[in-house]
């Protein structure tokens, strides 16, 4: 395979870590955990794998003996810079444990596992892929693994591997299922350990234990990198509003985190739209009023950050998408019937009064994008949904209004981007590589010391590498009760930006400065070498909640 | 204003030089010079500045005196990285040469010389923006100096504030223009000097003298990392087919490039459509094979990329678009009449036989674009045009038909990326800082030695830098006679990519197997520190150019 140059360069980077990740580790046991809320419940579930004490490692004075164990891996869900880190993390302090350890790989995720397809992870497969973005040394996929049947399935080929171990990197979701799984081989005894790894670009899967998902620090340095660029254009050409959409699921940690690195004009947060219950048209005019005013001081450009996951915090929107997707799914032979052309009359004539009046108000193409592109529940696909586009257009419109009353005497012309998948297969950050080679080597402790059950986990990440403290965190700790599909079940609590979290304040005291001036910052592309204040600092968002502590 | 850590850090980068500009410098003349074709038209348009020999610089013995001399810069046309620096170098060279010199950059483009806004650029303005990407230090424009009372409207700021010479940094027609400029000031004895300087993202400004364009390597290296990044993605996910459209207006420079550096499954060349009078079913048919043959492959997924320009080199939708803008902006009134969703229809209604079946052929939101957002002349607006999607869709559309005849049984879904802003204001990589930092100091060079109507030019580029040959190239030199506008003009010949040249070669012979195989190559973010392979290699085109030499 071709390779370009910094892919050969990245090849030889030996990531740092800790003293209590180098050589002999001692694993030391904290007190019994609790659930983060509806301990009864959650003990109820995981009566195997609840209250398990937190796990630390310190640096230990002999290297331990120990006995040669074959290992399973999963990539669970989206990409995210560093996986393949994770996986030579996990490789190499197995190895160094006992030589004659082994690691499978099982294939485009969850899947793989049921369906049993696998290849073993050898040192020159895992040297192909040190330090590299992407997902493609296994794949991965989305299949959600939390039946029994889908259990003893795997377990199928993990006896048959003889793996007394599987480690799944992924998500909020991916980890509650990996809880699951640990639980139910615990309770039948199959002597089949599971550990998690929290993965996710969307910053959603932390709490006062996991205090960032890898991946998030690259891909929010790869748009940051691209806003940065987009606002020097926008400032020397001086003539477009930027409307820029960022991946990042519900969250807004994404987002929140680019605004922190780059100072837009103005930063949308879907969790500060929701706790004021603002409709769409209060966020057009706020946009709005921040044009007319840029406007009036000479300046009729500016850009605008936008949460992809938006549309769901709106309040009204939320509800006009709940009486869509009911009436679809219960009425979906009819509507086949209907002509494209007039399927938005025939929709909004279906609705309630105040749904009616929001579907009727919104531009022609995202009314269509409502009612076409459904999953396969009949769902509504939000995420396809053009944001960035809609509220350009919802701008225009009343600008154009205000332009006739008189407020507004300006030009506005808006050009709209949507960054994804250009950040989540991104070269891991030194960071990132660091913090998931290091999260790697906690999983393969956590397996030798015979750990179930648990989360590999890293702190103090905004503090010098030499500070980073690895160790093992209980899944059942992080957990909740939460509706699903009209059921109760233990999750994995989602972390949304907090109201009172120091990163969201930071964005509230400095946004109105912002928009009125023009100070943007330029971060630039993600450099591997060079000064360690340019190559390896963390998120600013770890460095205000480091603050907060 | 708030600085990146890599905004700082660069701020200290010192650009690097060959021996020829650094202290004395010795301008030496060649032999008298020809336009590259139409020479006794291009003679009598240019007739104080035809024919003018190549100029030189070699190191010199001794450091000259030259007197104190004020001079005008103006950015004209689209931003490109490395513009400040062109301004840095320019203002270096001036102060080595006499310390009194003063630069005055025009603002916001031509207009700025013309309206007489300008600010003088001191050392602490200059300082502020080395290294930098974008415009921003005087802002661009793209008002066409190119009329007697615009330049006489010139002279008068330029007489007022003393300036002895004007650098015109812009692409091909802003340089035609400064030709034009130079050859009236020198018709009217008016004492003014005018240099260019070649730029622009799209690389189309190039020939014998002028090797490359400034900003073609850092905007082809940004695109470049987020097409690897996409890759790196699809071969994770190995479910979409991503369509990733490229600026870079007509020629395919760009796109070229950053196929040469990711191996993308797919690459259209408009040239080589053009040069095959190649249908847009043509096109749509070679993808859809492709997509065909993966998918017997076992691979659901691929990417593909587009330049910006391509509908307009497709022959038959040329003839379409030039019956649309003849008919649109002669019956602009009753067009206005028509309703939104009834315009299509009128339209077909009004074409020829065979532009009407073209026109129907498209999807509707292409068919739309084409006769929505027209240009103040009543123009099709070509680049407005979603081109991605359209390949994307009618790729769709045949693949359901195929399927429909059993001739596809795979999957088929699409993501469409347009890349554009992202790369024309980014720091400029080393190459370019380098490059534009000779380039300024040439054009000051070329001051001090009295010359006018020449563009500063840095030859050897693909060599290292200390073989790097700076000097002057007549313009009139690189000029030929086209028609635009329905008149005969003299005009830089645009460089389109050529089928015979070195790097269309090396794509055309490793395309094949890029379709086939996933050799996907993954070149990262422009990195400005570390190994001298992974800084300051400049582009494959340069490279292969060399060769082809």
């Amino acid at each position: 395979m071709a390779k370009s140059a910094l892919h050969l360069a990245r090849m030889s980077y030996q990531p740092k870590m800790p003293a209590s990740l180098r050589g002999a580790v001692k694993v030391v046991e904290g007190a019994a955990t609790e659930s983060v809320s509806d301990r009864e419940e959650i003990a109820a579930f995981f009566p195997h794998t609840y209250g398990l004490p937190l796990v630390s490692f310190l640096p230990g004075s002999e290297m331990k003996e120990y006995p040669a164990a074959n290992v399973g891996v999963i990539l669970s869900g989206g990409q995210a810079p560093g996986g393949h880190n994770v996986i030579a993390g996990l490789f190499d302090e197995m190895k160094a444990l006992n030589a004659e350890s082994r690691l499978f790989g099982f294939l485009m995720g969850p899947e793989g596992l049921i369906e049993h397809k696998y290849r073993e992870l050898t040192a020159e497969v895992i040297d192909e892929y040190r330090n590299t973005g992407g997902f493609d040394m296994i794949g991965s996929g989305r299949t959600k693994l939390d039946k029994p049947e889908q259990f003893e399935a795997g377990l199928e080929i993990l006896r048959e591997l003889e793996i007394k171990a599987l480690v799944i990197i992924g998500g909020d979701d991916s980890n509650t299922n990996a809880c699951i799984l640990a639980e139910y081989y615990a309770s039948i005894g199959a002597g089949i350990q599971v550990i998690g790894c929290p993965k996710t670009i969307d910053g959603d899967l932390k709490n006062a234990q996991i205090e960032a998902s890898f991946g998030f620090d690259t891909a929010a340095k790869v748009y940051s990198e691209l806003i940065g660029n987009i606002q020097r254009d926008c400032n020397s050409a001086r003539k477009y509003w930027h409307f820029i959409k960022l991946m990042g699921r519900s969250a807004s940690h994404i987002t929140l985190e680019c605004a922190l690195q780059t100072h837009p004009n103005i930063c949308i947060i879907s969790e500060e739209v929701e706790a004021n219950n603002y409709f769409l048209d209060d966020v057009v005019t706020y946009i709005a009023e921040t044009v007319v005013r840029r406007s009036e001081a000479g300046m009729d450009f500016g850009t605008v950050l936008i949460p992809e996951g938006l549309i769901e915090f709106l309040p009204a929107m939320r509800r006009l998408i709940k009486e869509l997707n009911e009436f679809l799914s219960q009425n979906d032979a009819e509507f086949k019937l209907i002509k494209r052309s007039a399927q938005r009359v025939y929709i909004t004539n279906k609705l309630s009064e105040e749904n009616a009046a929001l579907y009727r108000s919104l531009p022609a193409d995202v009314a269509q994008q409502l009612i076409a592109d459904r999953d396969p529940h009949g769902n509504v696909q939000v995420s396809l949904i053009a944001t960035e586009k809609l509220l350009a257009d919802m701008t225009a419109q009343k600008l154009a209004e205000w332009t006739e009353e008189g407020r507004f005497h300006g030009k506005f012309s808006t050009l709209t981007h949507f960054f994804g998948y250009e950040g989540r297969c991104a070269m891991p950050s030194n960071f990132d590589a660091d913090y998931c080679y290091c999260l790697g080597r906690a999983a393969a402790i956590l397996i030798a010391a015979g750990k179930t059950g648990y989360m590999a986990s890293v702190k103090n990440l905004a503090d010098p590498i030499s500070e980073w403290a690895a160790g093992g965190v209980p899944m059942t700790m992080m957990m909740n009760m939460e509706r699903r599909s009209g059921k109760e079940k233990p999750v994995i609590r989602k972390a949304l930006v907090e109201m009172e979290g120091e990163p969201y304040r930071a964005l509230r005291e400095m946004r109105r400065e912002w928009a009125l001036s023009t100070e943007y910052v330029y971060p630039g592309p993600i450099q591997f070498f060079g000064p360690e204040a340019v190559s390896d600092s963390p998120t600013i968002t770890l460095q205000l909640e480091r603050t907060g502590r």
